[in-house]
């Protein structure tokens, strides 16, 4: 029955069903142990069909990577309702991201884990990606500082640090949280706001934490 | 005259030249694209020796994470008065991690980037490691709930999240901060702190960010 639906299946959904697969493959035994085989057999076709339609494995691993890193975007983008407070939609775009990334965690080790770290294309890929989501992060933290202040006076670059810790911050609690059984989207949201926002509204209310100005050199590394 | 001086090496010093060229290798190519032969010549020795001492790509990439990521605990454990209160040891803890992971970022690329993606059991050395950090930033964080409260309420899996919130945010940042000209460790640390430890601070004192209880269902991704 499989080979008869299968033969009647337009290109692009079979295309779809191959990603599927892969993403799947990809994501669980990573990228090096993934066997083209695999991928196949879970897609319900023939390896030289997904050869035909993918290409190599490379272009394979590239094609998952840029659709899984569109659909976190897109579901990102979709959750936020920009005419909130910076809080709000911080919020809102956590909880899009933790719900994607939970539901999706495959996708997800493929996005964190494997495309980082095979050099390129792959890299650039995610990099796009992220710097996406790091820019989405930094404009709320400018409105934030303008909604606090009359005379925002975060620098730029202590801006963009705070973005780079959060989406760390967001990246590492995401691997957690697939990882640890029980913990929802909206915890791993909530731990990140309690976590960040706090933190965020502190500084801009012109109260950040204190370095000891004292203490700098002395049993600190240098 | 570099021929003569080798041969009269001890082996645990040519062994670390060779940790040293290869850390540097790994850190710079990544772990599929560096060449044996790029790490001996960097080294300073022939081939068959790194061989003879390390006996294989896999086993001499192992050395380096093992090497990188005690030299990573140990600067962490160094830079720490553990009698401060908690958010100076905080403090001091993410210095001495800037501090070393801006002086060693070929060791912080094979840390960060290579060993976690490429299978067992390089993975497991870095997980070993992270563990080892998270389950300090975790005591801190009881540490500090107790000083804040006489019946301390942070629930163990808050507590743990938040952990894993704070060393995913240092990564980030550590990645960040090498790859941007001017960025100082104390500044990076700086900013962490800012971005954590006021926040955290709040929750310690009982005033968590709120989740608006109402919107929870509409515009998000479920």
């Amino acid at each position: 029955m499989g080979a008869v639906k299968t033969k009647r299946m337009p290109r692009a959904v079979r295309e779809q069903q191959m990603l599927d697969a892969a993403v799947r493959t990809f994501g669980q035994r990573g990228y090096m142990a993934a066997s083209m085989d695999e991928i196949a057999e879970l897609a319900g076709v023939s390896k030289p069909l997904v050869y035909l339609y993918l290409n190599s494995k490379e272009d394979l691993f590239t094609a998952c990577i840029r659709r899984e890193a569109k659909a976190l975007v897109e579901a990102v983008r979709a959750g936020v309702r920009r005419e909130l407070p910076a809080d709000r939609q911080l919020w809102e775009g956590l909880r899009a991201f933790f719900t994607h990334t939970a539901q999706n965690p495959e996708g997800w080790s493929v996005l964190h884990l494997q495309a980082r770290t095979h050099g390129e294309p792959f890299a650039s890929e995610v990099t796009a990606m992220r710097e996406e989501i790091v820019a989405f992060v930094t404009q709320l933290i400018v409105v934030a500082a303008r909604e606090a202040h009359r005379d925002p006076d975060l620098p730029e670059r202590e801006v963009a640090g705070l973005a780079e810790a959060l989406v760390g911050a967001a990246e590492s609690l995401a691997a957690w949280a697939n990882a640890t059984p029980g913990v929802t989207a909206r915890q791993a949201a909530a731990t990140l706001m309690n976590f960040a926002w706090a933190g965020l509204g502190n500084l801009m209310e012109s109260r950040p934490w204190q370095p000891p100005a004292a203490a700098t050199g002395s049993a600190t590394a240098q």
